[in-house]
């Protein structure tokens, strides 16, 4: 039997996920803030090239408080609206998991600091509440999990999003001390609901390391898409920006191998996995990522979409994260730093003109 | 007496400085191109904050070769243009000099390059020439000196320049080996034409040293004006383009410094100057080019303008020859090597489109 889902952000990524859930059968809940009525009224229209369709009807919600209690709650926000997520989490059954769907580094942490919060409020507001015996009360049970999305989908309209290309999700669980673990009975659950749904679906081992490999693409593609307001393909086919895209690369793997070393094997977590295996990116990754992106068709990444759209910027995920963890280990990215230097600009001035 | 000046380039510095010194007496010839019919019938007009005046009759050329020999041939095209220089000059008196107006590292050298073409068609062509005694006719005799331009000017209209600020020249001598050298008298000749001009201007006998130190103003603000669309302001607000800037200006300053240690200290010329005195840039440079730009009004840099005109940028003057310096030195300067690679893909996009 499926789990029963909470889509919080019910947009390009949640709404898409979510109806592929729903339309295979699982109960899920979605959360929504500028679509309610007309998702409440006439529910979620998909275009996909997996095959369109129209879900007539669907759990609609406006505040968090009103869903039921669910097995896993999907954090699908973009990452610039964590900040509000306190106050948009539903309860969680015992035994679930709060999956976040969202891109960049950090953001599993991100949502253990949400999360604390909202259990210092549950713990003074709600601890009698009827409930509380088969829910979550404390954030330190709360299992976080992290899906790296590879998918080209927008919100076209309300409740209606398109779904263009790609869409597999590469799962893998969140630990405090950032250890490796191997997927859980709660995932196994998971990826047979998406596989059901019709979601290509992965495990990982290691999410951190999982992360910083998506990185090695959105770094240089997602930034410098903004700074020279360029599809992929225009950068790939420039022989000065394919070089500035490859110094991008090196700088987050070697960042990405510098952390994998820092984090001490003692932390390494549960038996199956051998402590002395290496948590590295190969070279090799840097043109195998150049090649398949010369071999995608011409393509606007999700923060120049988020830029020409006058939304914040994914930065702190993308390159701000990043960048602390060369500053707490003392790495040099001069070329990831500038371009961060860059962006914040844009960003800046972005998000101050009328929209 | 004045000495004679032929401007190739009547633009927003030749037209500029050629009719200052025109106004004060000196026998200027104008070499044109698509202002050619307007500026022959109705001459230059000059609005300026020094003074506006217009010169209702000048000498207006389509070729250099009508150009009568003169004293100081005034290299004022974009550098950009230099390829063109070889069929673009005049024939220089014996003792007279090539002065270039421009922007940048390694212009003279371009222009010693262009003589050098030059010269083997006179000697070819030429040789027969009832002038050949009085003017120079190889380009080991050309004297090359360099005039960086403190200005801020446009050309509005054809032969209508508009003045808008600043307007001081640093003149010094070109040398082969890039050894220092002090004012000599043309020099001081024509320092003196430009003071009565109301041109103000300082000499200065470390003439690579003077390009290195403006680069440190014009490879951060020329560059990133056009990577992120802003006006010097705009940038010195930031805080981090500001922290940006710095870099950039940190890295020009480091690398002018290694190129002054490459110099040899064995090709130091007259003795006059001192050989050991060093040839470097203090630090204290940025601090103050940092606090003088903020005190300017909002400034639209020279790039930024040749770019939202479509015309092509000073990319090689500005950064590419600085980094083939750092190539040579074997010098990491990212952050300078980052912003060229931008540049040159929005250059070379740029230049395609309709204008």
């Amino acid at each position: 039997m499926p789990l029963s889902y909470a889509i919080i952000g019910t947009g390009a990524i949640g709404g898409y996920y979510g109806a592929r859930l729903q339309q295979a059968g699982a109960q899920v809940h979605f959360l929504l803030r500028s679509d309610y009525e007309q998702v409440r009224d006439r529910g979620i229209k998909i275009d996909s090239t997996d095959g369109d369709f129209t879900l007539p009807k669907v759990n609609a919600y406006l505040n968090a408080e009103d869903i039921p209690p669910v097995d896993v709650v999907v954090v699908a926000l973009k990452t610039t609206q964590n900040h509000l997520l306190k106050n948009l989490l539903p309860k969680i059954k015992s035994n679930g998991a709060i999956l976040s769907l969202q891109n960049g580094l950090g953001v599993e942490a991100d949502i253990v600091q949400q999360i604390e919060a909202t259990s210092s409020q549950s713990t003074s507001s709600r601890s009698t509440s009827p409930q509380s015996t088969d829910v979550q009360t404390t954030a330190s049970q709360t299992t976080i999990l992290g899906g790296l999305c590879f998918i080209c989908s927008n919100k076209v309209g309300p409740g209606h999003i398109r779904h263009l290309d790609y869409g597999k999700v590469l799962l893998g669980a969140h630990q405090r001390q950032h250890q490796r673990c191997p997927p859980t009975p709660l995932m196994q659950r998971i990826a047979a609901d998406f596989t059901r749904a019709k979601i290509a679906i992965d495990m990982t081992d290691d999410l951190p390391m999982a992360r910083w490999r998506k990185l090695v693409w959105n770094v240089p593609y997602n930034g410098l898409s903004v700074v020279l307001n360029a599809t992929t393909e225009e950068m790939m086919a420039h022989q000065e920006v394919r070089q500035l895209i490859t110094v991008l690369m090196q700088e987050v793997v070697m960042l990405a191998n510098a952390w994998g070393k820092s984090v001490s094997p003692s932390s390494v977590s549960p038996s199956s996995v051998s402590p002395n295996s290496e948590r590295t990116l190969p070279p090799e990754v840097i043109n195998q990522m150049l090649t398949q992106t010369e071999q995608m068709s011409p393509y606007r990444t999700s923060m120049k979409i988020d830029y020409d759209e006058g939304r914040s910027l994914e930065l702190n995920a993308i390159l701000g994260n990043p960048l602390q963890v060369a500053d707490r280990l003392n790495i040099q990215v001069p070329a990831i730093r500038m371009l961060y230097q860059q962006l914040a600009f844009l960003n800046d001035r972005n998000i101050l003109l009328p929209k």
